[in-house]
């Protein structure tokens, strides 16, 4: 309230007028708001071939009764949660693109339409969500797969799949570098419209 | 843009004062911000004690080599996945607890200050990102308990310790619905600087 004063008081109006203070933070944010999407994209379409590429065929032995032996492909189809990973970065990916033609369309205006910028925030807000719980789901899957857990008799298949396992670190941390963007992306929106309430 | 140019065209500047256009919309705003932001710490206090009270015992035999058999407790400390959400939804509880605190300092004012504004949505969208995550975890883990992964032999472990999975069931809710509450809160934070940037 107090900042909106501030031009009130020079007696001049129209040397206010021709410093608009918005526009060069708001070409500064999108400079950094379009590198942040391509990244988020890069980061989906990396997490989406290493999910693709990670099915692994090895001779092994699950501890059925009676135990099972034999050539075994280890698939992330298998598991409910690596499903549901891939359906969420897929989907994230798509807004990637998305966004980045909304941020491009940026450039060409002096400052970004602020329902724009609302739009934006939200999804980035609901992709932080989206992103986040399919990284929780694959990470803790991942672990069993990497430690086991002896209470419940869970055995650790990562000594066996180990191509296997190296994927499922490298979309974990592709989709970690995900969800952090979309929390600076969510934020820059924000910090956008901040700039412009005042 | 537009609509700041609306009250120039009045002639009666005191007529457009007497009526604060963003008072009113702020104040409506507080209205759904604060009982939000306390169903957030409901919801995260029955996720706890939910948590907490999980722990059962049961005759239970555990497919190892040899196998196990006697009395277990399924404990929610034995998953580091569920550890995390514990972690997590603590986390969430005592922001819940300071968003509240702030939220009501609004009450008092005819408008809430937009630093502040920035720094809820800022933090709504990075624990949207912590809840979820938390959420996800719990979930794989929880849906390995439900059915079971027979291509890697993890055996279901519901059908022993049915209480324990009701408990994971109830405390998945509250995160889901913790969750949701984060993204309503992230998008009425920024919606309040969109009304302010009018």
């Amino acid at each position: 309230m107090a900042s909106t004063d501030k031009p009130a008081a020079h007696p001049d109006k129209t040397e206010v007028e021709s410093q608009p203070p918005n526009q060069s933070p708001c070409i500064n944010l999108i400079l950094i708001d379009l590198p942040l999407r391509a990244l988020l994209f890069a980061s989906t379409v990396v997490a989406i071939v290493l999910i693709t590429t990670s099915n692994e065929t090895e001779i092994a032995v699950v501890p059925l009764t009676p135990p099972k032996s034999g050539p075994r492909t280890a698939k992330f189809s298998h598991s409910p949660a690596l499903i549901y990973f891939l359906v969420a970065v897929c989907v994230a990916c798509l807004y990637s693109i998305l966004s980045i033609v909304a941020s491009f369309s940026f450039i060409s205006k002096p400052a970004p339409p602020k329902t724009l910028l609302l739009v934006l925030a939200f999804f980035d807000a609901l992709f932080v969500g989206i992103v986040s719980s399919a990284l929780g789901a694959a990470a803790a899957v991942a672990y069993i797969g990497y430690k086991g857990n002896s209470h419940v008799g869970w055995i650790k298949i990562c000594n066996v799949y180990d191509k296997f396992c190296r994927h499922i670190a490298g979309y974990l941390a592709m989709a970690l570098l995900a969800s952090i963007i979309l929390v600076f992306l969510t934020l820059l929106s924000t910090y956008s419209l901040y700039r412009r309430s005042h």
